[in-house]
């Protein structure tokens, strides 16, 4: 056991992963605070905006398993770590802990930061941010983080907003091929940290993943998913959910 | 080549597969007219009910894939067998000559009737009906069709409505211990068959979602998937997509 701290925004669970290839899962969500992305559209701004630092916690591995227990009642469940951007937490020991007692993980990152621990895993989920928002991508890194994960199932989620972010969606799976792609129609109705009921454009969002449907069918891309993100139409913008 | 007629109700696509294992996939469905069931909430009365015989065409297997590959653009897709109850169908054929040009087919049944040919799907979703749909279930046959499915993906997908059929598809959990479970919150406003544009209470949807979410986390149910159909939220009842 170290004394290593995993810097924790929140733990919530258990609910269903909203969104990807464990769309429909019931987990706990471990999101950690800090990012080395500023995302235009991002959801997520309570863990990642340094002035909501203090409410990150600074957390030992076997601290974080305590109340992922506490909250599955005991009993293995998926953990999902997310942020932020979790690639840049000392997460090793975790999963090595969470592991051992049956627990299994899956991380979703941008694909900007490679640890070596990825290969420990059951999912690493690589989304890379397309040109909406407003991030660069080095694919070299994204390259080096499906390196990093051989061995565990590796997948590609891209957020997609408009034409570019579509056709930047299109040239991601052309540079991983082997990898499954997840599209995502984005939330343009992104809560603000302060306010978790902050009001969602549903109607927008329907369009928006309709939109992507029939650009899929026309690109006769059908080697895909097209999924929304369930959590959004069900609680809104709301947080621990 | 046989001259042996499938009954279509009818052929659509690309869309995506709104619901359960393959949920956002893109996708060509071929529904087939008729079934053995009458569910009170069956949402496909027009591929049902015998009064729209006369919309059925009897097509052969070679006729089933040109309309397919039409709408594909002749580019290899997912093929998603339903109904009606497609296994009272003669599907060897169609299924035989789709994956010779390189389609797959996924096909969803209740699990009545039991054919040899289960084993050619690259997909068997077998949904037995829960108490609310009024049917009887017949669990030797479901196993028969597990079997006959044998060397298939196979997975059982169950529409809950209440707590009468939650306590049903924690049974057919347990029954079936090696089946992955899908859990699917029911429609109770069904489109009449005539009525293609029929209203869908969203809210009414998404409260049994939320409720089916809490149900699973309350009993621990950690190994199953929790999934709406997309299909009635981003199109309501119509027909086609």
């Amino acid at each position: 056991m170290s004394d290593t701290r995993i810097r924790v925004s929140e733990i919530f669970g258990p609910t269903i992963q909203g969104e990807g290839a464990l769309i429909g899962q019931p987990t706990v969500f471990v999101r950690t605070g800090g990012c080395d992305f500023r995302c235009s559209w991002c959801d997520s701004m309570h863990a990642v905006d340094n002035d909501y630092r203090d409410t990150w916690t600074p957390m030992t591995a076997q601290a974080v398993m305590e109340e992922v227990a506490a909250l599955s009642g005991g009993k293995p469940i998926l953990v999902t770590l997310s942020g932020g951007n979790p690639a840049i937490q000392p997460l090793a020991e975790l999963i090595r802990l969470g592991q051992r007692q049956g627990y299994y993980f899956a991380m979703e990152t941008q694909g900007s930061v490679v640890k070596d621990w990825f290969e420990a895993l059951d999912m690493l989920v690589l989304s890379p941010k397309p040109p909406s928002s407003g991030m660069e991508t080095n694919w070299g890194l994204v390259a080096e983080c499906v390196e990093a994960g051989q061995g565990t199932q590796t997948v590609l989620k891209i957020v997609v907003f408009n034409e570019a972010d579509f056709a930047y969606a299109r040239d991601a799976a052309a540079r991983f091929p082997q990898l499954p792609v997840y599209l995502q129609p984005g939330n343009h109705t992104p809560p603000p940290p302060e306010d978790d009921s902050a009001v969602v454009d549903q109607a927008g969002l329907d369009a928006r993943m309709r939109w992507l449907v029939d650009r899929v069918a026309e690109e006769k891309w059908y080697d895909v998913r097209v999924l929304p993100q369930l959590h959004v139409s069900l609680w809104g913008n709301k947080r621990g959910v």
